[in-house]
C-alpha cells in the first residue's frame, strides 16, 4: 500500500503536515529501532528523535515538530505529522493487522449447561465449561479451557481468553477482555481469628466489571463477603494484579502489573496506579490521583495528587528525600564529627 | 425471617444484649455502607460507628458498646451486641447464604486414570484430569479443567477450583481449598551456575499441605530438590503468593496477597505476613511474628516481633525512621548550613 | 547402591578426595536437616558446616575443606569432596530420581487443528488444544488442559505444563520448559489516553523464547504492539514474573519470583534479578548486572554493577544508607538539639 493511501485511512482529520516526496510502498508497521525498510514507524517525542537518523523505516509518524520533520525529510523518509503520534500509530497498526478471533460457533467438546442462554454469533472454544444459568451476550468469545461457574452474566462482544476462570454470580459488561489465567470472582481472603484458629467468612458477594474493562493475564479479582467488588467502565488492569474483596475502582483507571489492592479499597475515576503498587485495606484514592511504581499507600490520597514511596508521600517530597537518602552516609559522618566536637551533652545543655 | 429468629440461630451463646423493639423482617446480609433497608449488617468497632447514623440497614450486629447501641436504638434499628461482631456476622452470612457446590458425581468428560482411587461422594467436573495412582478422599470436589498429575494424595472435603494444577506427589490434607489457577507442587527454581550456563537441579521433593490449608487464586507453591515444602494446618494463603522450594510454614498463619518466600524459608506458627512481603532465602520467622505490608525480610525474625520496612527492622523503629525520612530535605538543609558555618574541616578538628 | 558405586557415576572427574571407610548403602538423596540415615546429602559451604555434627545422613558431598571432611570422618560419615558440592549434588539427584514424563502419544480428548504439524514422539495430554498451523518439534510434551493459539512454533524437547496458555504467533525454541498457568504471548498493556478514555493499541507483535528458556508457574510474558518480546537462550524465569511488551532479555539470566519488567526493558546477558524487583519502562540493564531483591530500577544499570533499593542505587551505598536510615531517630534528635542551641537562623548567618 502506498504511504499516501495508508495515511488517508488512518490519520482521518488528524493530519497536520506530510512529506510524500518518496511516497514509499508500506508493507507493515514496526518499532523504530528494529524496523524493516518498507515499514512505517513513529516517534512519540523528541526523546526518541535521534532514531530518525538511524531507523531503516521508510515512513514515520511524527509529532508537530519542524526540526524532527526536517531530519526525516533530509533522509528521504516519508512522514506524516499529527498531534498524537502514538494514537495515530495505533490506528496505523489496525490498518495492517487484524487480531486473531475465532469464528462464531460452539466447539463440540465445550460443556454448556442446558440452562445457559447464548447470544447471537458467540464463539465457544474447545473444552470450555459454562455453568448453569450463565448468560452470554452477542458476539462474545470464550476461548478454550475457560471455566465459567453458575449464574454468571456476560455482555456483548466480551473476550474470555484461554484458561481464565469466572466464578459464580460474576457480572461482566459489554466489550470486556479477560486475559488468560485471570481468576474473576473467587472468594475474598476473609477469615476471622478465633481461639480455634481462622474461621472462614463465606463470601456471598459478587464481582462486577463494567463496560470496557480489561483484566490482564493471571490477575485475580475477589468477591466480598457481602456486596460487590466493582471495576468501573473502561478501567484497564494489567497482568498479575490483585484486587481484594470489596474494592470499588472507578472508571478509566489504569492499573499496572503486579499491583495489589487489599480489601475495601476505594479508587476514584481516572486514577493511575503504576506497577507493584500496594494499597492497604479501606484506603481511598481520589479521582485523577497517580501512585508511582512500587509505592505503598497506607493513607488515603486526595484527588489529583501524585504520591510515591513506602509509605507513600507526595511525589515531590519523595524525590527530594530519596536524593538525600543517598547522602545519608555523608550526613552521618558530619553529624558524628559534630557530636565528637560538641557532644550530645553540650548540644542538649 | 424475623430478626429475633435469625439471631437465635447465629449468635448462639454469644449474645450480650439486644434491642428487638422493631424486630424487622431480614432478607439478607449487607455491608453497612451499601445495605438495603431489609438487611442485617455489622459494625466492627467505633471506627465505623458513624455509619450507624446513615446506614439503611434495619438490623445491626454491634460490639459491647453502650453508646453505639444507643445510637442504633435512636434510629429504630434493631441490634444484637456481642464480643466479636465480625465473627457473629460471619455466622449470620452462613444463615442466608449457601456457597455453590457441585453435586456429587463424575462428569463424563473428566479423564481419570484407571489406577485412581476415589472416595465416597466426590464431585469431579468437566474436563478435569486425574493422573495415575492419585487418591481422592470422601466428598472432595474437583472443579472443571483442573489437572492433577500422578501420585497425588488428596484428603476428604477438599475443594480444587477450576484451572488449578496439582503436580506429581503433592499431598493435600483434609478440608483444604485450592483456588483457581493455583499451581501446587511445581518444580522449584533450582539451577546451579556453571561455565556452560545454568544447570537444572531436578526437583525430587514434594509439597505437603496439612489439614485446612487454603491457597488463593494463581498462587504458586514449589516443591524442592529433596524433601518437602510444607504448609502447616489451617494456614491461609491469599492470591498470587509465591512459596519457594523447601519452605516450611507453621500452623494458623495468614499470608496476604502477592507475598513471596524464597527458598528454604522457615515460618513458625500463627505468623502474619501482610501483602507484598518478601522473605529472603533460608530466613527464619518465629512464632507469632508479624511482618507488615511490603516489608523485605533479610534477617531472621524472633518470635512475637513485628517488623516493617526494607530491609525490615522493628516496626516501632520503622515508623520513627519513616516519619523522619520525610524530614530529610529539611534536615539536610540545616546540615548544609552548619557545614557552611562550621565546615567539615573544623568539625573534624 | 553402595556409596562408592554411586559416586563413580555422579562425580565423574570432579572428585577431589573421599572417605569410603563406612561405604554405606545409599537409598536416596536428602536435605541435610531432614535426611534419613541411609541417604546422601551435601554441604555447600562452611555456613552449614555445623550440620555435619547433627545430620543422620550416612554420606555427604563436601567442599574442598579439610576441616569439614575431618568432622564427617569423625562421625563415620562417608564423604566425597569436590569443587562444587551443589552441582555434584544435582548430579546425585539425577542418579536416584527420574522426573515424571508422560509417554509419547496423543490423548483422544486433545483437540488438534488439522493444520498442526507434529514432530516425532510428541506427547499431548488430555484436553489440550492446539490451534491452526501450530508446529510442534520432536519429543515435545504438552500436558493436559494446555491451550495453544494459532500460528505458534514450538521446538524439540519442549515441556508445556498443565493449564499454561501460549498465544498466537509465539515462537518457542528447543528445550524450553513452561510451567503451569504461565501465559506466554498475551496482549501487551498498550493503551493510548484520549479524551474518550483509553484507546486500545492492537498488539501485532510476538513473543520469542530462545533455546533452553524456562518460565515459572503463573508468569506472564506479553507480546508488543510491533516487533518482539524476546527472552535469550538459557534464561531462567521463576514464578509469577511479569515481562512487559517489547522487553528484550539476554542469555543466561536468572529472574526470581514476582519480579516485574515494564514495557521495552533491555536486559543484557548473565543478569541476575532477585525476587520482587521492578524495572521501569525502557530501562537498560547491562551484562552481568545484579539487582537485589525488591529493588526498583528507574535508571539504566551499567554492566557488572550491583544495585539495590528503591530507587535502586549502588549496592554498597544502599547498605550504608540503610544502616544509617535506622539511626534517623537518633540523628534527628541530635539535629533538633543543635537547632535549639544554635538555631536555624544563626546557622544560616
Amino acid at each position: 500500500m502506498k504511504f499516501s493511501d495508508a495515511i488517508a485511512q488512518f490519520t482521518a482529520d488528524n493530519c497536520l503536515a506530510t512529506d510524500l516526496s518518496s511516497n514509499p510502498e508500506i508493507s507493515g508497521v514496526a518499532d523504530i529501532r528494529t524496523a524493516a525498510p518498507d515499514t512505517l514507524s513513529y516517534v512519540e517525542s523528541s526523546k526518541y528523535a535521534d532514531w530518525i537518523e538511524r531507523t531503516p523505516a521508510s515512513a514515520l509518524i511524527l509529532p508537530d515538530d519542524a526540526r524532527m520533520q526536517a531530519r526525516a525529510s533530509a533522509r528521504a523518509i516519508a512522514w506524516v505529522a499529527c498531534h498524537n503520534p502514538r494514537l495515530t500509530f495505533a490506528q496505523a497498526i489496525s490498518l495492517f493487522y487484524q487480531p486473531y478471533r475465532p469464528a462464531p460457533g460452539i466447539h463440540p467438546t465445550a460443556v454448556i449447561d442446558p440452562t445457559v442462554k447464548l447470544g447471537a454469533d458467540v464463539s465457544i472454544g474447545a473444552h470450555a465449561v459454562l455453568g448453569a444459568r450463565t448468560v452470554l451476550g452477542d458476539r462474545t468469545c470464550v476461548h478454550p479451557n475457560v471455566t465459567i461457574y453458575p449464574d454468571v452474566t456476560i455482555g456483548d462482544r466480551v473476550t474470555l481468553h484461554a484458561n481464565c476462570t469466572i466464578n459464580e454470580r460474576t457480572w461482566i459488561g459489554d466489550d470486556c477482555i479477560i486475559h488468560s489465567g485471570a481468576a474473576i470472582g473467587g472468594e475474598g481472603f476473609g477469615f476471622v481469628p478465633s481461639a480455634k484458629g481462622w474461621i472462614k467468612m463465606e463470601q456471598s458477594g459478587r464481582v462486577v466489571l463494567e463496560t470496557g474493562v480489561e483484566v490482564g493475564s493471571n490477575s485475580a479479582i475477589d468477591r466480598p463477603a457481602v456486596g460487590e467488588t466493582r471495576i468501573g467502565q473502561n478501567t484497564k488492569i494489567d497482568n498479575l494484579v490483585q484486587i481484594g474483596h470489596g474494592c470499588h475502582i472507578g472508571a478509566n483507571c489504569a492499573i499496572a502489573g503486579q499491583t495489589g489492592l487489599a480489601g475495601g479499597v476505594r479508587v476514584g475515576n481516572g486514577v493511575l496506579l503504576a506497577g507493584q503498587v500496594g494499597i492497604s485495606n479501606q484506603i481511598e484514592v481520589g479521582d485523577g490521583a497517580i501512585v508511582t511504581a512500587k509505592s505503598g499507600v497506607q493513607k488515603s490520597v486526595v484527588a489529583g495528587a501524585t504520591v510515591s514511596g513506602y509509605p507513600a508521600i507526595s511525589h515531590q517530597l519523595h524525590l527530594q528525600a530519596a536524593a538525600i537518602h543517598k547522602k545519608l552516609p555523608e550526613i552521618y559522618q558530619f553529624v558524628r564529627k559534630l557530636q565528637a566536637v560538641w557532644g550530645s551533652d553540650r548540644a542538649s545543655d
